[in-house]
């Protein structure tokens, strides 16, 4: 194979009439796969119903002489509390166990931000003018839809291979109504990469202007690997504390791709201070979270090596997806020029980079074949990638031969596109 | 027994004398007891238990093609909504099933509010200067913590017999910066009266001058009776459009008290333009709520008449509770002519006015010889009760040997408190 861009003209055109033929009989075979969105498969999901097998009799749902089966306890049991803390580094007393969705502990933090004001605000948000956000891009997509639902103004910081450029985020930081800092430090979504010890150093280390800034540290895959054995991670936490930023970070973390999306339990963690202020608010707002399904997590969990135990063997189902995606694209795709990709070991996602102005294309060429995939745009702020080139594939939903096809279709159209883009150059 | 009022100073001293005796002989006891919330006892839990035995294998966790262990669906599983719909008497598509806590969606509407406006909000009401709130009194302390969380000023409306007194309503609802009002319509919290017909059309049928205005419906104790069969009760959603106030309202149902509290499913429903509207600002805070445990309560409860049953065991627990208490308050205190208090046929809590300017001292008597109730003032907003007179008894959570125990250190607290104002006057 001939790298497109050292085709001649009649090779393009050769090229292009291979791919649409080939592209018309994978659109006939009437496909409906789905790549968009990091959702475990049924195998998964079927490996760790057994939870659902744990708390039966009414004896089994006292923890530590609490009934979850009754009112109480906002911040959670103290045993998932626990829990978290051994897998997050921290301490239990910094965890807030709540419900099912860390995004909307997230929210929540946020929202209460603009209601009432964090515990260093002057202000609550909902009374200034304007505030600003920093967004690492390409990012998560929902992380910048909360802060957009805001109307807060969201500013890109380039990632680079260490994260966040931190020279452009120490600099923006100097403004006092930029508020806080979307991070997902192990595995980010969707570039799968790690942020360095440096990047996080000086994260933790960082002056805001605002008072109340907000280290936003979506800690989502942290047990997540795929590949090899789990890696440390620093307490972002304790680096926090020791440079006098205690109250700057917010860590979530859930079970989501543990055990159930939408059924798992999720954790902040931050200072006690925070903790102690947050907690006031949000007993206001709920009795307490579903204690059971926290029950019933740290039941099955057990503790850290038992649940990296099990990550091990959502690893197991997960690596083989990964290669199907990475083993067609080497073979179809790198020969050819037209794009790069990461090589994650952990998280959800790979991040491809197609050339400039064909990543909207190229997913309406795979919608129309049947294949859905992330919205073009949807890793960066307001949805809009200014290369139009950034594509988040998300491999883990579909069983392997689904997966097969589906790539099969990308990588079809990410030719085509390439090729259409190429030839009224 | 003679009535306190008719005793001479001698009689009173007499009396304090013997009321002394007995509670410090009931003092001395160390008792350890609580009647201070609606929770329901652990008889009720251990017969619901059940539940978490119904969804164990994978293939359990399909409901109507959806996957329930998986992301997804935030309005909730069909199902929910239909049974929900069914026991509420509203359509499906009306119906927000959320996660464990009917408070927390109340409170996250009303955040919403603040944050980003209702539907037909003109702005944010964090925009605005002054935002004031009808609570009829004696009402539920946490309706009223939430509002006045958010700083607005609670305005007082008195209860009649048939709900709030509408006459006031009506004159107040004139203010555009009125914004919204409480209700507990069915066995009100804590009162146990049922709002009439009359009060149910004329709250449908307000032209309040604020366009979004919010008439919070938390209809908690729907089929809540334990005594007598279940009640029909008017659907809120239904009269409100027919007034032309269809997106006026926001109802409010749970499971805490016919499942688990804390671990139940909650409802919101509410016109489908409010839903339109709500469904895409929820959307962006959180992927979905827990659908194993919707469909874990859709097949447990079944549909409206196999819900009603089981509160018919609910009811058999609880009747004699009930009944513990207004035996105790007709014997001890009812010749006694210093207080006087309902006699409801659902929800979970008896309302007793003391002489006024008692109810406080009353409490901290109770609560020096072991036995919590719900803080004086707490029925009335910011926790003051003009009168210092409303208690909230809370006879549900106690086993029958326990609370008889309690009611009789009540009886004494109230017998002492009140000699203790008659002998000073």
């Amino acid at each position: 194979m001939k790298s497109y861009t050292q085709m001649s003209r009649a090779e393009l055109q050769q090229e292009y009439a291979a791919a649409q033929s080939a592209y018309q009989t994978l659109k006939a075979k009437g496909l409906k796969l789905n790549m968009a969105r990091g959702k475990p498969g049924k195998e998964q999901l079927d490996m760790v119903t057994d939870i659902c097998n744990i708390l039966i009799k009414p004896e089994d749902f006292m923890a530590d002489g609490i009934e979850t089966r009754n009112y109480g306890e906002v911040t959670g049991i103290p045993a998932a509390k626990a829990l978290f803390a051994e897998i997050l580094d921290c301490r239990p007393e910094q965890c807030f166990v709540g419900g099912n969705s860390s995004l909307q502990l997230m929210y929540d933090a946020i929202s209460k931000a603009y209601t009432h004001g964090l515990l260093h605000s002057e202000k609550p948000w909902g009374k200034l003018d304007s505030v600003k956000w920093l967004c690492p891009a390409p990012g998560y997509d929902r992380h910048f839809k909360v802060t957009e639902s805001f109307g807060m103004q969201l500013i890109t910081v380039p990632m680079t291979a260490d994260g966040p450029d931190m020279d452009v985020v120490e600099e923006l930081i100097k403004d006092p109504s930029v508020k806080g800092m979307w991070n997902v430090p192990k595995y980010s979504n969707p570039l799968g990469l790690i942020y360095s010890d440096e990047t996080i150093r000086r994260l933790s280390a960082m002056k805001p202007a605002a008072p109340d800034f907000m280290l936003m540290w979506d800690n989502a895959y942290i047990i997540h690997e795929f590949e090899g054995d789990f890696v440390p991670f620093p307490d972002i936490l304790s680096l926090c504390e020791a440079n006098g930023n205690a109250d700057m970070v917010y860590e979530f973390a859930s079970t989501s791709k543990v055990t159930f999306p939408g059924a798992g339990v999720a954790v902040m963690a931050t200072s006690c201070a925070n903790m102690e202020y947050l907690k006031k608010l949000i007993n206001i707002q709920i009795i307490g979270f579903d204690k059971i399904n926290q029950l019933r997590h740290v039941r099955y969990l057990k503790d850290k090596t038992h649940t990296l135990e099990l990550m091990k063997r959502h690893a197991a189902i997960l690596r083989p997806k990964f290669e199907v995606v990475l083993e067609a694209l080497d073979k179809e795709i790198a020969p050819l020029g037209i794009a790069s990709w990461n090589r994650p070991k952990g998280g959800y996602f790979i991040a491809l980079d197609a050339m400039h102005g064909t990543a909207k294309r190229t997913l309406a060429l795979c919608k129309e074949a049947g294949v859905v995939m992330t919205g073009a745009g949807a890793t960066f702020p307001y949805g809009v990638d200014p290369n139009d080139s950034n594509i988040r594939i998300a491999p883990t939903l579909p069983p392997v031969e689904e997966l097969r096809e589906a790539v099969a279709v990308f990588c079809i159209c990410l030719r085509l596109s390439a090729l259409e883009k190429l030839m009224v150059e």
